[in-house]
């Protein structure tokens, strides 16, 4: 996607071999028009799937998941990191490890909203490691519902998750795609 | 907002006296259109001033904040209540407590982005005793921002923060106020 690679170069800010800073416009400021056209992105990959459902974790997730949500018509679900007094007890749950931030976290998902039957496009900011993603895979089988997709708005396609999930089947569409960076340059993946 | 106050009385539950769970359109899942009418009317109600930034609270306030955004075209910052590896030292913060949840947080703004100068429409999901807009207030008063208006999807009018705060002279605009509630009704104050 053009518009992001360009936003990317422009503001994103390379701070090790494998940290990219987007906090300008994705992960602490967010561009509304940009996430937009990141939803109506997603939406034009995905239009070959029937999907009931979108589900990602907050929060970086929620902006993206919530402009698809828009142009499909569709719920979005943002699982929780930590259980809330008003969360109930009818939970799906699941541990994801961040290494950007060396926290593990429990997710977790109510079963009120995410159900059997379900046909779930997952969808995040970043793809790493494939933590978050295996996360929300397994909170999506819990509920007997099934991932369609997984949208990723950034891929770094240097570390192993991306490549991880295809090779198991799981149908990833990252819409920038970093295959190297350092702080002079970032090189990323041709796509069609 | 007539159509906002007709999905809390459809979906909405009351738990408890003070706690009333939306997760169903705004804590947990997210009805996109919903936001985008609220964002909608969040922009009719400070038509009237000219605001350079955005500024909301992790998770719940990122779907309404962002949807301003995208009308007003204006940038969305979305504080944190926890320090990440990927935001630097440079931060403007306050402490928060939540009531419903029970826990203190620190919530964090990157000096990047809210600037001096910068007016700014602080947007939250929930407005019961007024700690998390004090917290994001304090912040655009340490960054020598000026806050011209808050708004809030909804206040709980029974509780005391709306009224504190509008008493120091803040601009608070709640798309809808519950002025009681039990299991059985939901009365929401009428306003122009």
């Amino acid at each position: 996607m053009q518009s992001l690679e360009n936003k990317i170069r422009e503001v994103g800010k390379v701070l090790s071999p494998i940290v990219l800073k987007v906090d300008a416009f994705l992960n602490h400021q967010i561009d509304a028009a940009l996430m937009k056209a990141v939803g109506e992105e997603f939406a034009a990959r995905f239009s070959d799937v029937k999907a009931t459902k979108i589900l990602t974790l907050e929060s970086s997730g929620i902006a993206p998941a919530t402009m698809l949500g828009l142009v499909l018509g569709l719920p979005v679900i943002f699982a929780r990191k930590r259980k809330s007094l008003t969360l109930s007890d009818n939970l799906l749950s699941a541990t994801v490890h961040s290494f950007t931030k060396n926290v593990t976290s429990e997710i977790s998902v109510s079963r009120d909203f995410l159900k059997a039957g379900d046909q779930v496009i997952i969808i995040d900011d970043f793809l790493a490691n494939g933590e978050a993603v295996r996360g929300l895979l397994s909170v999506v089988e819990q509920a007997d519902a099934t991932a369609v997709g997984v949208g990723i708005v950034i891929e770094k396609g240097f570390q192993h998750g991306g490549k991880e999930l295809r090779e198991k089947g799981v149908r990833v569409e990252s819409l920038a795609i970093v295959d190297s960076m350092d702080v002079d340059h970032i090189t990323f993946r041709q796509q069609d």
